[in-house]
């Protein structure tokens, strides 16, 4: 039997550019002499579609997408995703369609993502269809992760689904598909989504895993494939490919930018660039996903800013062949300060005045945004969100977040990528110590831990969930493990005003991450 | 038998205060020889928790607290509910304390709210006790809405609930729980929690409802109470109070802001006064609430202020007796024009420049906020907020919204109640034109339909979920509903990045509505 994986990105709610893509994939499919074509889960919606979901209006134009897309299965077998409306709520569903007419759903009963559990119910679970004589476990979501049983005659296994994309993902996801399959003795096919949807990404990396554990077909990684596989054949086996979270977080960055942009219509961003580590990493993912003539920059040196940085960017601009002009905010800041004067008294220059820099920065890029139509990109990283360094409506504006979700240290493993070939990001940009620059001589340690300590203490906090007291069991000061944690807890309303962040692991601050601000608990 | 209602404020996380209140109130049952002391739903811990019901030692304090508060309990049983580990995932149970020793535990099978959804799952449901000879039917949240079968022999239906404020909801929930006890001919005695926790505020009235549908003890809307029923005794009934949804709305936002500042331990606020209707209703709330030392503001003209507006706000704040300083932005909003006059070269005055005063205004309320702690609130309408008329990062600005759940419409009846003995808010306020006088002349007119028809149209949309065609088909004009249709999709993006809103209906933008930003259906 010739089985085809359509592993497609999707636009969440455009029926007609999802149902054409399916089509066009289901034709070659046909010219192939392909038996079943396998798609992924909820592929006719696009997803996370959440309050749509909801929408009974959204959920009949899915079915009739559905029932569109069954006209063009005449002699063939296709298994395909969408939500469905179930007895009570929404289920999302395996449709099967054979030879051109709609056989039956499939429903997913483990609910497992924060992103559906308000609006997808559980329904029955794993069935089993016979297509060409083989008898098929057909496995919607994450039902792959509870349904351990499969039945003695059971031929193939096929998984449609939804994985999004988180650091060191791909690997664990082949590990788990490669021991099922070795585990059951069954082969596996499992079609994934691809492509970015505001912050969520999907890696695709679907594949076809032989009962003994060995790949036999191996989709892209961060792009559209489509393969076709005979499983009757003796198909030799291919090597997974080794993984590099850092490419990997480059790939997914580029992804989620590049469709975050497409899919809404967007072409040119813009944004602040401070000579800094995260501005460089921000538009060099720029440049690389939207090209150079898409991007536009401004330079806002103030009295506290070095000449290296002013040069470091200005370099790093040249490098990449982007636009930019250079705007100081010296004037602004007075004009504020002499008119806040008054209010302000003899109150000596504090983080009012700091952030007052910062903001004058946001609104000069808000005014570009507006003013030429550019989509700001927000440069904010994760230990400085975390923390709350970053300055609310100042370096904290922004449409969308992309290295938002990286700690410092892995920002600067992806700037030493970015130069894996030659130097585009400065060398001093990546060497010199971080500062904010909104006083004399500041340096981001002075308020801040070391970077590699900070970031030790906040992994173990946000992405394991560890108490203070483990954190200092494992050897880090006391001391600064409560400071650093209640720098986290009391910046919380910040991250709730925070935009739209790529999500590039499984603890992603923001909309995902809900502490409420009225907690006496902490965390 | 003497039942206590114990209707009480609680605060998230802050177990010793709690428990503090909590036995404060078994005392005097017992003091007054009660049987059953009644309080409301996860009041242990103070709800909605979110993330913190996921974490085992904030889960393990809560049955900790319970341990403790049963010690209190010598010779008076006691019904509390408090979230526990139930056996994958969180359950909100009612622990049943009796003689000073933990019972069991009643779950909750029905999960409503979206708040619990992610956190919370479905428990056993109803259950019996036998408390001095009578047989009560225990009922945890909303499971008072789908349990309607309670056995023959059922003396008392007791329902420990956290039922969020939303306008009408008083007077829905008293017909709902009369027709219950009507129905079931049994009588019903249901504690809500009462309190603002960030957004979400419980109005608690509470009530004992005997098995015709009257009210024995009716407890009092926005403040704690406490109140003993002797159920065996001959009560006299007590006549529902009538609603009035504006004078609910003024008590709603009064509790969640003067919580949000108490429980939070801000004390003084800050806003900027516009002269227009809203910043005034936002005052005057603020007012009530913190009283006027402790509430400071910013009057900002432009060149496009008109006199009357100053002199508006000049008015409200003397009549409230709150501290004002006059900040003219027209020295920054002249720098900052100047500095980006080489970028922005010979482009009209548009969006941008409009945007740009705006955003002075934010960043000098937050200089305000920065320099003397105050807490900023923001002054932005449902309406506006719905449409997107607000500019990011401008007026949008602010820790709190606290009007944010009202349509102009409602801001209006708001302004005239807190006028209602005097003329607090300058007449002129309520009776002038709403402009944002961003440029010459502009009038809200100008970009929106007249407000009664904008509000009717987007309640149709919000609240009753109607589509374009039904929206159209009831009678509106086509062109007037599709643009309306069309600003509030394309505005996702700025709700996305708003503050905190006190939640005063079923269907608050914000955090509670989300719609994917990548989306081409629409909704």
């Amino acid at each position: 039997m010739k089985i085809a994986l359509a592993q497609l990105n999707y636009t969440i709610g455009d029926f007609e550019h999802n149902k054409q893509k399916i089509v066009a994939c289901i034709d070659e499919a046909k010219k192939q002499s392909v038996q079943l074509v396998v798609f992924s889960e909820q592929a006719i919606s696009g997803a996370p579609a959440y309050d749509l979901l909801n929408k009974v209006s959204f959920l009949n134009l899915c079915e009739e997408t559905l029932q569109e897309i069954a006209t063009h299965c005449e002699g063939i077998s296709v298994l395909i995703g969408l939500p469905v409306q179930g007895a009570n709520k929404t289920i999302s569903v395996a449709a099967l369609i054979e030879n051109g007419r709609i056989k039956r759903y499939v429903g997913k009963q483990t609910i497992l993502s924060r992103d559906e559990m308000c609006y997808i119910s559980p329904s029955k679970g794993c069935e089993y269809i016979k297509i060409a004589g083989k008898k098929i476990a057909v496995v919607v979501g994450e039902d792959i992760r509870t349904e351990q049983q499969y039945g003695e005659y059971t031929d193939i296994i096929v998984n449609l689904c939804n994985s999004t994309y988180s650091r060191g993902i791909v690997e664990k996801r082949y590990d788990f598909y490669r021991q099922l399959a070795f585990m059951t003795g069954k082969p596996i096919v499992y079609v994934n989504n691809v492509g970015g949807q505001t912050d969520v990404i999907c890696d695709g990396s679907s594949a076809f895993i032989n009962s003994r554990g060995e790949a036999i077909a191996l989709l892209k990684s961060f792009e559209e494939d489509f393969q076709i596989v005979d499983c009757d054949a003796d198909n030799e086996p291919i090597k997974f490919p080794k993984q590099n979270k850092t490419v990997n977080v480059f790939k997914a960055i580029r992804l989620g930018l590049k469709d975050y942009f497409s899919k809404n219509g967007f072409k040119k961003a813009c944004l602040g660039l401070s000579g800094g580590i995260d501005s460089a990493v921000v538009l060099s993912m720029a440049v690389e996903a939207l090209g150079p003539e898409n991007v536009r920059v401004l330079l806002m040196p103030s009295q506290f800013s070095s000449d290296h940085s002013v040069e470091d960017a200005r370099t790093l601009a040249e490098n990449l062949g982007v636009e930019y002009q250079i705007v100081p905010i010296n004037e602004t800041f007075a004009a504020l300060t002499t008119t806040l004067g008054p209010v302000f008294g003899e109150l000596p220059f504090d983080v009012a005045e700091e952030n007052m820099q910062s903001r004058i920065r946001g609104m000069m890029m808000m005014a570009i945004s507006n003013k030429f139509g550019n989509v700001l990109l927000s440069t904010a990283n994760k230990s400085e969100i975390a923390t709350g360094y970053g300055t609310l409506y100042g370096d904290m504006v922004g449409a969308l977040s992309i290295i938002g979700d990286l700690y410092k240290s892995e920002v600067y493993d992806l700037a030493r990528y970015i130069n894996r070939d030659k130097e585009i990001i400065p060398i001093n940009t990546i060497i010199k110590a971080p500062s904010a620059e909104l006083r004399l001589e500041q340096k981001d340690s002075d308020s801040l831990p070391p970077y590699d300590i900070l970031d030790a203490i906040l992994y173990r906090m946000i992405e394991e969930g560890q108490s203070r007291e483990e954190i200092i069991n494992a050897g880090f000061d006391e001391e600064e493990v409560y400071r650093v944690y209640n720098m986290v807890l009391t910046s919380e309303f910040k991250r709730y005003q925070y935009c739209p962040t790529l999500r590039l692991s499984t603890c992603t601050l923001g909309i995902n991450r809900h502490l409420p601000l009225t907690n006496k608990y902490g965390y």
